[in-house]
């Protein structure tokens, strides 16, 4: 658990009743790891009017939902392998992530927030080019580290109207606000639940505001959400 | 372990060395449950020719991969829930599974067999008029009780050539030969482990053969796979 720059540890997962182990370190001296391991993360696409026109794509009818692995989410911190024998253009895509707190099915929307734990900031890499060609988004955003959540879970917050800025190399590339996602984050737990069960620790990604764009090796990407904090990667060769 | 008539139980996972509990039933007074708990499902489409023509569609250049989630799976003998308030055609897709059994990236092709753990036999479960709908196929393909698996892993199988049917009611409706597959199963393992790391109990899923069609409630769906065995489920209304 962060509060101000003191880190406390906790026992086990915390969707239930928070053990406090009794440690506690500096924030700045530690390592955090991505915020949950989710069973699943599930992503939103075309989820705001003007990322949708700036791919030349319509607004879908219904929210367009497609997932990404497990094995793709890394933390806070942590490298973004781009696979450069496999694509050449690789994007970030800023996005506000609902954390999952219980297991759950067809949930009306108006009990969303019974079911949400929380929320952080993710980046939905995507191999631009290999989306293209296989018109499936699963290989495309499915790469091992294309999936940066954290820094941490905000659990006490209203996600309905947040500022959502994300940076390369300190230069403001997106922003955008969560009011205006085409359908809210209660319409969407509702559409994603109707679906498939949902388990503590899975993500919802609501999808990404315009402006995405490529990265280059050795630039520093960093998704910020107000009232949350801001998510840093680093992106390195894989190959 | 199942020999015979006779399954012996084991403590733990099965990727490792093999400790039997002393327990032993018959198999035909036992319930059995799917035989992994996948932390993904990764499946292919359009790789069997046959098939990719029956719908309208090319074959593609490379492997086209999808994932359905965790939350889709069920074993042998349980219900596949047809979602009935959100889709008029549902439809049955057999196939051979390829289950992983070490944790593994990058594998070449000549190497495959090293991580395979096993095989068993599998139902794509899909609702086809979504699919076609979303042209993304998660939601279609996503549902809960959407990937029937089982009904056990056979361990000791070369699966370059085995028969495979899938029948409906008793009906023979898919008859294919995993020869027929245009991406064999280790160009299949090396492709997919070049993208994402693979873990102990994650899934490939084949691709289908022709003769794909609609299940409707009350329905008997068997995949049957030369070697390993046949998967059973019914279907019922989900709402």
């Amino acid at each position: 658990m962060v509060e101000g720059d003191v880190i406390s540890t906790i026992a086990g997962h915390p969707f239930n009743q928070i053990q406090f182990t009794g440690e506690r370190y500096p924030l700045a001296e530690v390592r955090l790891l991505a915020p949950m391991l989710p069973s699943k993360v599930i992503a939103i696409g075309r989820n705001y009017a003007e990322h949708a026109k700036e791919l030349g794509n319509e607004v879908p009818e219904e929210p367009l939902i497609f997932m990404k692995p497990s094995t793709s989410v890394v933390g806070h911190g942590d490298a973004i392998a781009y696979p450069t024998s496999q694509s050449e253009r690789v994007d970030f895509e800023g996005e506000l992530a609902v954390v999952i707190g219980r297991l759950c099915r067809e949930v009306p929307a108006e009990r969303a927030k019974d079911v949400i734990f929380g929320y952080t900031c993710a980046n939905d890499v995507t191999a631009r080019d290999l989306q293209k060609k296989d018109v499936q988004f699963t290989r495309a955003k499915g790469f091992d580290t294309f999936c940066p959540i954290g820094p941490w879970i905000e659990t006490d917050l209203d996600a309905s109207d947040l500022a959502l800025t994300t940076t390369v190399n300190g230069e403001i590339r997106q922003s955008g606000r969560t009011s205006q996602l085409i359908n809210d984050i209660p319409a969407l737990v509702a559409y994603v639940s109707a679906v498939m069960t949902l388990i503590p620790g899975d993500v919802i990604l609501t999808g990404t505001p315009a402006g995405v764009g490529p990265m280059e090796i050795g630039d520093e990407v960093s998704v910020g959400i107000e009232g949350i904090g801001t998510l840093t990667n680093k992106v390195v060769s894989r190959d």
